[in-house]
């Protein structure tokens, strides 16, 4: 049993605008791979990057070499993706790795050292605005925490800007924010947002991103807004080796690069090739896809192991099928979201609920007790003592390789 | 009164090493600097770059921009020092800011992963080689990490490689390792690294690094190693500024690049210049400049405020006296050794001093409690936690300019 991966750590996505907006280190989030298998001498982790499959031979490539596989399974993940303005992810990072969370944290403290030194109010005004491209978790996520530092934790720390004047615009291209929970949950995260200090725009597309701008789109209505901070977290799209894995088994990939498969989670005609997570697209039970969130890459995870086994004794399992145990997004501070199945939940109790499952979620003891750790501190005080300005690669460099 | 730095946070140098090899992470050993002086009002902090000063207008020159000043205190630090061999940067790195730390940590560990999947002896055995330059304190406590890692937290994590294999060598040019201590604790830190696997060689000169190795020179005697991680940590230099500011002052540098300074920490014949810490030469009693140390610089520091207080009310101060509190090394677990005046200790007693004064010298509770909560989990499992294989602008790029 071999793990391929390019990074040498397992990441818990959902606590990375933590460490975009300075409450938390990466490695907090971060587990290395070889400790996590340390006790299982049969697992061989793999550093490299897996980039297409041989189905013949039955051999994955890598970008230096090849591995042989009797079985293999794909959790490829997705990246983001811009809709085919590539050119705007210069200027507009998302929120997918380690990395991005680092130069977008150095970007959001950045703007406001840039602001208390600039003379020129106009440039000051653009560098106090924030745009957050698109309102799913991620996108409200940041929006919110981007209010809470610049009501909470800056404001006595400048002397010559007032950080609590800052504009936060939460930008979403359809009717409503957080359009996976009920309409009455998406309108309590729009209050809680506008407590915070933050605006929504609903209906409202972006045409385009520049250096100094976006353009914003809402009906027949363009406005140009100046900022200096865009953070995206509109889209996303299976990782490339999908494309070639879908080329080379015939399987179909969606418009978002999600590699179909049947209720086995395995691609059509090729029993020994399953998909899972955020690479998988795998029709639920009402005809839509199940969602790109952690507890389906979970539960998927965790039936495709049964299903070897079970093919290993010559059993037959019946086919996935994916339990939704809820969602729930944060907003700040006692401001939280939760829909689980009929009940929904709201404002403290959703958001301590929020804090548990998420620490409950990290794989390693010691990355909770830092957590909760750094919570409580920040908690007491407001302030995020993680707000280093490093120098990244993040700016304009292809991702994606290890170096 | 405003306090100018090109980075936005407080770094604690001495616990570098720690985030180079994986134990802490960089927010760890970081303070805001907005945060540490939030309270006094009277104080504006500044995040530029200042490049030379303006003696007769009284003005410091920025990258971009300038500042009037009635008093200067300048303490801008060290950089390290190649001797003449710049080149050498980009195959040994060195360790004076995070993104050094954390470029570090990546070749390190990648340096075990690649060791895993090469199939070429020659190759395996020139990436399981750790070449340390320099043996002050940075780099016996890199060479004694290393062998740490090798020995302890890696061994069961690997299929292929045996990571205790690993050989690491720490080459110092004099003829002892940590000069600085008294000779009997110089052996008892060789024998404390050798019983965690390294080796040590003094009276070893670097005569040449390339990417595939390093060349030491013995005598006479010249001997190529193939290694594929050396790290320097054999000399460092005023930073640059220092160079612009002598020139303006008249001051005389030394060869180390420090500006020399009288007894009252002023550039003689501008007394409204201070120079401190590592940027200081400061004569001490015997005639020896003081050494580069935190201590000196703290109360340097503290002597410059109290000076300049009393002249605000015409009262004279004596000259500037260092007290030395004494110094230590750590090499590993229990293995540490400590020189205070006539006392000399060595092992558990030692180590476990110096665990305390370098958690107490952190500005922070929240950090005091986060390092010491990794160190007990590092205590008990032998784990790494922060060992993340991250992209960095470290290799080949200059260094010092804030995105």
């Amino acid at each position: 049993m071999t793990l391929v991966d390019r990074r040498n750590f397992h990441l818990f996505q959902p606590l990375l605008y933590q460490v975009a907006t300075g409450t938390l280190s990466p490695a907090n989030i971060a587990a290395p791979l070889r400790n996590l298998v340390k006790r299982q001498a049969n697992v061989r982790v793999l550093l490299a990057d897996a980039i297409d499959v041989d189905v013949g031979r039955r051999v994955l490539r890598l970008l230096d070499g090849e591995l042989a596989y009797d079985t293999l399974i794909l959790a490829a993940g997705a990246r983001s993706h811009y809709f085919g303005h590539a050119g705007w992810a210069m200027h507009a990072p998302s929120l997918k790795c380690i990395e991005d969370a680092t130069d977008i944290r150095g970007r959001i403290f950045a703007a406001f050292e840039k602001a208390e030194r600039t003379e020129d109010a106009t440039q000051r005004a653009a560098l106090l605005t924030f745009v957050v491209v698109g309102a799913g978790p991620t996108g409200v996520e940041l929006a919110g925490a981007l209010a809470e530092i610049a009501r909470h934790t800056l404001p006595r720390e400048f002397r010559r800007i007032d950080t609590a004047s800052a504009r936060i615009l939460l930008v979403e291209a359809g009717p409503r924010i957080l359009p996976n929970f009920a309409p009455e949950l998406s309108a309590k995260a729009v209050a809680a947002l506008s407590k915070l200090g933050g605006t929504v725009r609903t209906d409202t597309a972006v045409a385009d991103i520049t250096e100094t701008g976006v353009v914003l789109r809402a009906g027949v209505r363009e406005e140009k807004l100046a900022t200096n901070t865009v953070l995206w977290g509109a889209g996303v799209q299976g990782s490339p080796v999908g494309k070639a894995i879908a080329a080379a088994t015939g399987a179909s990939l969606d418009r978002a690069g999600r590699i179909a498969v049947g209720s086995d989670c395995c691609i059509a005609g090729h029993s020994e090739i399953f998909v899972i997570g955020d690479l998988a697209r795998h029709e639920g039970i009402q005809g839509l896809p199940l969602p790109g969130v952690a507890p389906v890459a979970e539960q998927q995870g965790a039936y495709v192991s049964d299903l070897i086994r079970a093919r290993l004794v010559n059993r037959r399992l019946p086919p996935f099928r994916y339990r939704d145990p809820g969602s729930m997004a944060t907003i700040g501070r006692g401001l939280a979201i939760a829909q689980v199945g009929r009940w929904k939940l709201s404002g403290k109790v959703a958001w301590f609920a929020w804090l548990f499952v998420h620490l409950m979620a990290l794989v390693r003891y010691e990355n909770r007790l830092l957590v909760l750790g750094q919570w409580g501190w920040h908690y007491l005080t407001w302030n995020r003592s993680a707000r280093l300005i490093t120098r990244d690669s993040g700016r304009g460099v292809e991702r994606g390789e290890v170096r």
